[in-house]
Order: C-alpha cells, then sequence, then structure tokens
C-alpha cells in the first residue's frame, strides 16, 4: 500500500495566515502541514502537502496520486464551485478522498453552496478552521489503515 | 461555563446500528455516546445524548440548551431540510454548533443538498461516519475551553 | 410472516365524515377500517388503522410496522409533501407499501403535486375516494399471500 | 345509459407480456381485458379494450366513447407526458375517467412526473400492475351503477 | 355564536420577552394575551391563548377551535413557512382568520417570504410587534360581532 | 418633529367605494381619511390623504414627504409589484412607513405576491379592508409619539 | 348604450408612420383612426382615438371609458409587458375590451411574451399591421351591437 | 400565384359546433368554411378547409400546401403547445401564415400560453370565436393580392 | 443475427433535397440510402430506410426492428425533442441506436437542444451534413460485426 | 449634424448631492451639468441635462432627442429595471447612447442586476460616481465628432 | 492552404487506454493519433495531436491553430462545460471545427449536458468511442479538400 | 502609496487588434497600454500591463498587486463569466479595482451578462473600446491621489 496521502490546496489559499489573520487565523499551510503529519505518523504514513493557484498543477498532482498516493485530502477553495475537470481527476482516483474547507461555505455566498467535489467525496468538512485538514487526516488514516 | 454539550438526534437516527448496519456500520447511538463523552472529559466537560423522531421534542431540548449547555452538535436527519423551527430554535442559542451527517449527503437525492441549519452552524461535517460526531466534539471542546 | 396490515393516517384525517361530508363524503376511519379487514379476513391477514396530527407518532409506527407487519398504506394527508421524516421512516421497511390519497391530488394546488412517498411506494392511488383504501388493501393481500 | 367502459391503451403497450416479462409481467392486454371484462359483467356492464401507437387512433376512439361509453380507463403511456389533444379529446367526456399506470411511474424518470391527464381524471392508479386495470374498472362500474 | 378568540403561537414563541428583548420586545405572551383580552372584552368575547413547538399540539388546537371559537388569530412561526398540516386544518374552520407575524418578515430570508397559511386567511399583518396581535383582534371581533 | 402623516394611494383607488362595492365595501378614500384623523388626532397628529394614477406624482408626494411629514402609510396599488422608482423614493424617507393592502393580495394572481415596499417597510397589513389604514394609522402614531 | 368605441394607444405610438416607414408602414395614428370609424359607423358607432406616452393619463382615459365607451380596443405598447396598473383599471370596465399590436411581439424579445392584458381581454389580435384595429373594431362592433 | 388558401384545423375542432355550443358557439367547422370562402371570393381566391385529429396529416397537409396554396390560415389548436413537427413543415412555406384560436388562449391555463407557431406565423388572432378565421381570410387576402 | 439496418426518418425530411438545398444540400434521402447501403455491403449487411411525417408509423416500424433488425439509425427530427412514445419504442430494442442530425441542433433554437433519444443512444452525430448517416452505418456495423 | 448631448435623468435624482452625501458625494445634478458642458465644449457641443420623476416626461424628452441631439447620456435609475417604454423610446434614436450609475449596481440588490437599457446601448458605465456621466461625454464626444 | 489538423485534448484524457479500459476502450492518444494520421494522408493532411490538463496551453495551441491548421478537432473534455475562453479562442479560428466525446456525454451527469463548444463548432459526435476522432477528421477532411 | 497600476487582462486579449479590426479597433494592447500610462503619468503613477491565457497567471499577478500596486484595472474576458478563483484573488486587494470590456457584453449572449467580478469592483465599464482603459485609468488615478 502507498504510504502517502497528498493535501493539495487549491487558488489563494497560499494566502492563508497573511490575509486577514483576524478572521481567517494565524496558521499557514506550513502549520497545517505540521498538524496532518503528526496525525499521520500515528498511523505510520506520510503527508505531502501542495497548493497551487493553477488548475492544471492540481490536476497533475491529482494524477500523480492515483499512484502513489493512499488517499487524497483536498480544499479546491475556488475550484470547488467551477471545476469539472479537478472532479473528473479526483474520480480516477480508487482511494478515500475528503474535502476540507476552512471557512463555513454553506454561510456564504450562494454560488459557494455548490461543490463539483462534494457528491464524489467520502466525507465533507466546512468550518473547523484549519483544524478540519487535521480531522480529516485522523479520518482517513483510520479509513486506510483498518485492517 | 456551562459544562455540558447536548448532542442532538433527528429522526430515525434511533435505528442506527439496527438498520442496514453493513451500510450505515454497527455502532448505535450509545456508541456514539461513549466516544463524544470520552473525548468531553479529556477537556473537562459532559456530554448529553438525546434522540427523538418528534420535532417538538428536539426544539424544546434545544431551548433546554440555551440556558445549561456550552455547545451544540446535532444531526437533524431529516429535518435538516425541512425544518425551519429547529433553525429558529437553534438561532436562539449562542454558544457553537456542529451538525453532523453519518452518510454523505451531498451524494445522495437533491432535496438533501439543502440544509436549513447549515448557514447558521458553525461547522458541518458528512460523510465521516459516526466518527463525525467525535471529531465534531473535538473541535467544540477546542473552541469553548479555549482561554 | 407478519399478518397485520398498519393502515396509518396522516393530519386532519380524524375529521373525515365530519368535514364537507358532501365532498368526502359520509364515510368515517372507522368505516374505512371495517372495508380494509373485510378484505384482508379474506386472506387471513389483519388490519391496524391509526391516525395521529402529530408526524412524530406516524414515525413512532411506522417503526413498530417495520417489525410487526406485512405491509403498510399510509395516506400521509398534509405530509405527503413536507415530511422527509416520514419518508425516511417508511423506506427502512422492506415490505410492500401503498399511498392512497382519497380526492385526486393531481387536480388541487401545485403544492400537493409532490409527494416525498410516491418514489419509494409500491403503488399509488388517488381520487378513488375511502374505496381506495380497500382496494389498496386487496393489492397488498394479493402481493404478501402470492406463494 | 350506456353500457360500454372504454380501456384505452398508448404507444407500445403492445408489447405488454412480451417485453422484460420478469419486470412487467406475463399478462398481455387480452388478459387484462379478461379481467376487467370480468369484474364489468357483475354490474351489467360490457368492455371495449383498444390499443395504438397512433395519437390520433386514440383520439378517434376518445370521441368515439363521447356517445357511446359510460365511462373511460385509459394508460396513456408515453403520451401521458406529451399529449394535450389527448387531454383536450377527454376533457370533453361527461365521464367517470381512471388514468392507470402499471409501473410505478413517480419511481421512474423526472419527465414521467408529470400527467397532462391527471388533473381533469377522476382518479389515478400506479404501480398495482395490470391489476390496477382492474381496480379502476371496479371502482368506476361502482360510480356509475350507483342509483 | 362561540364567544372565544383563539390566539395560537408556534415554535420558539415561548422565547418572547426572554429572547433579544432589544430586538423583539420586552412583552410576553402573557403580556400579549392581556392586550387581546382587553379588546376583546370591548366587545363581549373571550380569548384563550397558547402556545407550543409541536406541529400536532396546534393541530388539535385548531381542531378545538372548529367547533368552540369564533375566529382564529394565529403566529405560526417557523410553522408559517412549512406546515401544509397546519394550514390543511386552519382551512376546515369556517371563520375569520388573522395571520400575524411580529417582525417584518418580508424584510427577512427568502424562505420566509412563502406562508402556507396566508391565501386563506381573512388578513395578515407584519412588522406590527405585538401590537399587531391587539389590532388583528380588533379587526376580528369587529367582523364577528358585526349585525 | 414633523406633525403630518402623508397617507398615500397608488392608481385606480379613485374608484374605492363605487367600484365593486359589495366586494370592497362602500367606504371612499373620504371616508379613510377621516378613520385616520380621527385616530391620529387623539395622537396630536395630521393626515394628508393624496391619490394619483400617475407613478411620477406619488414619487413628488414622497418627496415631499421626506421634510415634512412624520410618516407615511402607503397602498401603492398596482404600483406594489411594478415600481422600483417608489421604493427608491419611499427609501430616502427616514421615518416610520406602513405599507396597507384592503384585500388580502396573497390570496390572489401570483404577480401580486411580490412587493417591492415590504421589505423596505416597517410593516404591512392586507386583508384587514380599510379598517387597515386607520389600525396603520394608530401603528404609526404610537411610534413617532412615543416618548 | 354608449355609443363610443376608445381605441387607446400606449407611448411612442406618436411616432407610427413616421419612424421606420418600411418596417411598421406609413399609416399614422390619423389613419388608424379613419379605418376604425369608417367600421364603426356601419354599426351606429363613434370612435374616440387617444395615444400618449404617460401611464397615468391612459389609465384616467381608462376610468372615463367606463362610463361613456361601450368598448375599449388598446395596443398598451411596452406597457402591455409592465403595467399592472393599467390591468386593473381594464379590469374595472364591464365591456368588450381587445388588444392590439401591430408587430407579432410573440416573433420579438422573449419579455415582450407575456401580457398583463391578455388574459382579462376579449380577444387578442397580433402582426396583422394596422388593419388589425380595423378588425378588431369589426369585432367588437359585432358584439355590442348584437340584439 | 396559387389561388387557394388552405384553412387547416387541429385535434377535436371536428367537434365544433357540437361540444358546449353556449360557450364555443353553435357554428360548425362548415360555417367557418363559408365564412371564408365568401371573403376568399370577393379577391378571386378559393378555400380549402381541413381537420384531423392525426398530427402526420396535418403535416402532409402542410406540404401539399407548400406548393398549391398562397397562404395558410391554421387553427393547430392542442399540436399549438406540442408540435415542433408542425412547426417544422410551417415553416418551409413560403407564404403568409396565420395562427387562429377561437378561444382566448392567453386566459387558460399556463400551458397553453406557448405556442411552436406563433414566432414563425404573420399573425395571431385568439378570442375572437370563429370570427377570427374571417378576418384572418380577409387579411391574408389583402396581403397576397396587393399588387 | 438480423442481417439489416433500419434507418429511421422523420417528419419534414420527406423534403431532403428539395428544400432550401443550398443550406441543407441536394442529397435525398434515396441518396442517404445509397451512401448508407454501400458501408454496409462491405460488412455483409443491408440498409431498410423509412420516413414518415406520422409518429405512429415510426412506432411501428421500431416494434418490427425489435425483431428484425441488427442495428437502428434515426433521425427523429422534430420528434427527437418532443416523444417519449419514441423514445420508449427504441427502449424497448436490444441492439446498438445512433441518433442523426442533419444540421448542427446545438446552434438552432434552445427547444431544439434536448433529446429525449440521446441518453438512451449508443452515440449522436449532428452537423456533419448527410454523411452523418454514413459515418454511424460504418461504426453501427463495425459494432454488430464485431467478432 | 445636431450639436447637443441630451443628458437624461430618472427619478430619485433631484435629490443627489442631498441624500446621504456621505455616500453619493455632494455634487447636484448642476455640478453634473457643468462637468459635462465643459467636456462637450472642447469638442463644440452643448448640454442639455433634464431629470424627471415622471417616466412620460422622459419618453417625450427621448422624442426630441430623436431629431435635435446628436447622442444620449441616461442614467434611468429605477426605470432601468422596469421601464420597456423607455427602452423602446431609445431605440428609435439612431445616435450613439451611454447609460450611466452613479453606484455600482452589480454591488446592490439582485432586481437591479438586470437593465432594459444596456442591450441597446452604445455603452454602460457604473461605480464611477458623477464622474461616469463625464467620462461618457468625452467618450460620446469623441464618437460624434470622429472625421 | 494550411495542411494540418489540431486535434485538440483536454484534461485528464491522458488517462486514456490507462483508466477503467474495460469501459473507455485500451487505445491510448497514440492510438487516436495513428487512426486519424491515417485517414488525413488520403487526402494529403497531416494532424497534429495535443493533450493538456491546462486550459491556457489548450487556448495557446488554439492560437497557433488559427494561423497554421486547416480545422480543428477538439475533446474539451471537462472544459466542454465550463470554459468560456477555450470557446472564445476557438471562435476567432475561422476554419472547421468538430467536437468529439468519446462517451456518450448526453447518459452522464446532467451538468455534462451543456456545451460551450457545440453552437460555435461545426459538428458535434459523442459516443462513437475513439473511432469518433476518425470520423470527424474524414469528415473535415472533405469539407477542407472539397475543390 | 505604491505608485503602479496593473492593466490586466484575459485569455484571447492578445489577439486585440489582429482579430476582426474592423469590429474590435486596430488599437493592440500596447496602444492601450501607451493610452493608460499618459493618463497615469499626470498623476505621476506609472503603469503595468500584462495579457495571459492562462487563469493561474493572472491570479499569481494579483497577488503581486496586492503588495505592489495602488489600484487594479481588469479586463477578464472570458474568465468574468467562469473564474471565482479570479474573484477570490481580486478580493484580497485593498485598493480601487475597474472592471473594463472592450465590446457592450450585454447586449452579446446571455452567459456573459453575469460577472463574478463586478459585484465586489469599484466601478465597471463596457462597450467604450480601448477607450474604457484610458477612462477607467483617469478615475483609478483621482481616486488614489484624492488627498
Amino acid at each position: 500500500m502507498n504510504k502517502t496521502i497528498f493535501v493539495l490546496n487549491g487558488p489563494n489559499l497560499n494566502l492563508l495566515g497573511v490575509r486577514q489573520p483576524h478572521i481567517y487565523g494565524y496558521d499557514t499551510l506550513d502549520d497545517v502541514k505540521k498538524g496532518c503529519a503528526e496525525v499521520a505518523s500515528e498511523f505510520g504514513l506520510d503527508v505531502r502537502l501542495e497548493q497551487s493557484n493553477w488548475e492544471g498543477q492540481l490536476i497533475d498532482w491529482i494524477h500523480e496520486a492515483r499512484t502513489t498516493a493512499c488517499g487524497i485530502i483536498i480544499n479546491p477553495a475556488a475550484f470547488t464551485h467551477t471545476s469539472v475537470a479537478i472532479r473528473d481527476a479526483l474520480a480516477t482516483c480508487e482511494m478515500p478522498l475528503f474535502e476540507v474547507h476552512i471557512s463555513n461555505v454553506h454561510a456564504r455566498e450562494a454560488f459557494r453552496h455548490h461543490s463539483y467535489v462534494s457528491d464524489i467525496a467520502t466525507g465533507v468538512i466546512a468550518g473547523f478552521g484549519v483544524e478540519g485538514y487535521v480531522l480529516a487526516t485522523r479520518r482517513l488514516c483510520g479509513l486506510v489503515t483498518k485492517p
């Protein structure tokens, strides 16, 4: 079995911890990575965290995950609502898939209420802040290491 | 500060662990309660878990939570999609509120894609199985015990 | 095999035979029960008829039917159009399910044209007056006693 | 009073009993006719059963029914959802009208959920298999022979 | 003629005067009752005020009103937007019916803009605070005592 | 503080008391004015009642109200559903605003169910006959004279 | 019986015969009046033709027609699609009402496909050029002079 | 130039003058033909009137009209709202085309408000009773004989 | 295995090559048949090409195809968008099914963008002119003769 | 060539500079006129600025512009969203047409997102404050004076 | 004339032949290229096949095609449903354009039923497997080499 | 304060001045840059103009603008209607933002009528040709240099 969990992040998430920290918190993607890796290591697994503002890059990483990962955690950010291409890429991966949103997207604009990923995901978590990544990692690890 | 977390469950969840266990799992609400209580006790908090098929009963419990709880975790089940009354009751509670769905509602019928609770919740978690309750408890405890 | 057919009736049907009898007829739920029981007894089956204005009560009866009935005939009345909870309860019952409407709902207001029960029912009958219950009983008996 | 009940059948119903009998059953339209005629004769009435894949033919028969029938039972099949012309023809007939569907149309594709006939029918029955014709005949006979 | 006006109140209205009094005012349902009774007594009529978070209870009271009241004033609160059952119950009452909303529902969320009661009510009043009950009582008394 | 309440009436209301009096009543706008003035004088306030079939005229009066009135009661009649210009004019007035409809607009054609005024009004009253004006006046007076 | 037919014309129709005559023709409203008067005189009736770009003016004329005309022919032009006020005014007139459009509105922009007048009109004629007025006059005269 | 005007009639119009004559009038299609022929002969033209309940027959006649008629008057009846095939057939005819409806379709059910013919017709006339055919004939003759 | 491919054509296609040849080309259905037969003969198969303006006729041919054809190529023309009956007939045929449109329907009116056939077809080809039939034949032959 | 640019302003814009100046700015329509005239004079052109709360008045001015102006700048304010009549009047003017909105209408209520003018305008400018008029004047002058 | 046909492929098509070959077949894009080139060479033309998961790359290639290709065959995959940018790029190319989908998109999720490319394409082919590319090449070659 | 204005251009705008110059004009992006820079220099500001067909590149530039620019002018072209990612990137920039469209998007296809940028922009300008950039620059400079 592959040992790596891919934690993929969509556009503008490189600004995490920088933009409006009083709202989104002071944690950066590095902190997210650390939190996830900590949990993963309890289960003997690794974490690879990536971020890109480029949809094509995210698709390439998902293709890479197809053969090298044991599960995917993705925060597609804005692409959640617009990218059929990312959905199709994810649908080719036969492994647990968790969708994470830092803020509660259901409380935001109407166009953020539809996700092209949710119905092919294993689970969805929103509004838990960056801890959502960590909790999703815990669940994913539990699933893939279940004997 | 109140020390109790209310974990409220809507209609048909009394059948949890009984109906189609190969799909929904063998855990019952008692197991859910145990899992949540375990986490809560780490933070010095208690859990009160209730279930009812009666909307009025759920509203009464939510009113009770207004003055005796420090947070609410609710799986409104079918009422998620139809009950403005439960929404309004929850909106009167000034405390963290987490919405839990055992299965991934986004992958089910279209009428399950809208929730009257999500936009007033702190966070939403779906498709994590009964572990969703436990992870929500962990998050809630973290929030209410943050100094 | 269970020997009892549940004949469940939703809100306001306690007024049957009392309210506007020139339109809805002079038959009461007692008459309905007699008509259904007569047919059921031809097949060696019993009938249990219940009515409630309380959604929670109806769900509790449906849960009871899960383990004690051989089939369900339900006239959900107003809950037809609004209750996902009753739908979900019925969906847990692995037995024939017939939906009955005394009047022709299709000829009434637009909001009565959608039913949360129909697509999980075995069959639907509307506009046959109270005889609809009796004809549904006949069909249900035929199905469950077919060798 | 006219003594004949018209039992009209729309497109593709000539294949009844031939196509996918494990689903639709082995009964043919001849069997349907026999079942209906048996009930009708109890009430001193006759049955005329017709089927056509041609909408115009069905309209002509409905016009014939206007002056020679005491009631109409129709399974418009696909025309249910598309034919205003059949609706208009039926609306000219001042006699009981029952709409029958062998399968439960409510559980099929969305475009089958609307009927141009239902709101001008006396009653509608769906998902009772071919027995739906027989039960509708029983109801119709009761109505037209009521003293 | 019956001498009693039923003043029925839906879910969460038991919190009136308690929750956010700076917005909804400090008046409680007891104050509402007093205000209405004062006006009614001018016309020689009584007031019976009830509140429930349980839809079934409200329906039962409406059925009681059918035979013992001369008019109904109802603030269905959240049930305004979701309860066909309450609508159907009210539609069985042949007496003046007034719908009251304390706040201006038209200025709130879109799902509060539709009422299942308004089109069968005699009149609707919203945004007049708790005085809306009193003004509705005045109108109702005028109508039922008009010689 | 300004002492005058503007009572503005939209198109076709000049026919009040003349057209179909068995439905709309025999009261004319003069009677309305008298009823409102009576109540206003209890509070030491005046009433200015105007009617026009010309949208521009109504807007000009609303502008006048901005600086000379203490509150506005408006029955925009047909303009309720079509005039953004009247809405915008009313929105410039910082004073209580009540929308009155003589008949119950919710029970009429669908295009009358939306109002461009309701969500910026203080309150809305419909279906109270011409007494609606008087009750609105009473509420408005109470609000503006509250110490 | 009143002897006058009102022929009312909405906004921009003063440009008839002036604007794009190769499309709309060279006839002016004066020509329309002559054509209609000619037909009316055959039946002993008069024609009064008016045009305004002001909705209020048209409403005032319709009110005048209520008591002095035997029928109304109206080309509401742009107001067809937007004026509930004109609709309401016309609805107060108990006499034949014909709606005329010079061009075929059904072949133009989607927003021209709905008319607030059509469903309360006796008849509608579109795409007959200015001859539509004359043909409507002929029909109207026939109706009001039928013994 | 062809000398014949086709006057085509869709389903159920064979019942004209027979069904509900107090509503639709006592004129039959024969009377319609006479009325149209009379007008046509003033212009040296003939009329061929046909009716069918069969869509295919109507299409065949329209194809015939393509090469032998100088214009088409059609009352597609129910096919107005459902037949793209008739629309496509009519669109192949390069000659004036008038759509006639005896009753005012705009005042009937919503599904009758859309016509597949109107936007490719020269003109549309509705609610003029059977005289609509005659007036359309007059207009058509004027158009095709204009030097 | 059956050796015949049915090439069925819907309404108005008899005009192919006759109507607007500068747009639709000069090829007639005979030419289509020749082109298809040529390809089919390469695979040892026959072609039967039919056209009708009558929906019922097309359904009858499809029923015939059920037992005598090895595949169906259909250009339902206008019936594409309106005929559930043809869809249902085609759905009874267990063989490859190709839908052909000569012009690019996606570039035409909105009502041509939905097809009742496409989702049950094997493949769809549009905008390839009459060559679309030939290419569909080639594909169909390949599929049914694949060893 | 005509030398005058019409700058037309719809309802409530007479309050510019008066109502909420901290939001809309302190400039009045007089200031707007001055700004536009200054630019126009650079190109040897004049400006005529008008404002009305009356739709009919605006239409009359547009008709005047047809023959005396070289271009139109219009801020239809509320009429933007409701007036087909103004659209039709503007469509008769064969000259450059610019639509101006002081605030950014796209950031306001949904009903302000549709304009009946935009698709027949040359250009649209919104959210530039009163400077939008001046910039539109500059563009318009450039267009009409281009050799 | 340019001699090259561009065969462009959107996101995830690099997995062709790799992912679920029992469904999509064992052919890879290399096989597609060979098949297309074979046909093209019959007509003296070349094929350039490209694939990218990056929308920007596809747009750049389309721009290149503008000046160096004689036609474009594109399978935009997921971008079919979301990319206006690709549509706009294709619209700048004055040459035949064919849209290919390997599977029958009409039989998949609703969001795949709309294409931003179809209405500007010459033709569309779906559900023909990878042979769809080859047939489109044949058609394209025929069109561009027609003398 | 930063001294640079970013002028960002979306997909296909590299073809400006090249594609259909008779429609879009002969100006290229270089000309746009010159025009904007000229105005900016009047205010002591610089212009940086960029164009990309790659959404990711545009997002990266917007992130760069966050810390180095004093304002953004963007013509997102096709991304206007599809890119939530660009919207989210722009929303992180606390500086004036102007949206420019060369042609009048409101007069084009329906899918171009919605912009994901407009409601977060300071202002929007469309249909002013390339001069729109220059006018937006003038406004932006005025805003950021206002003392």
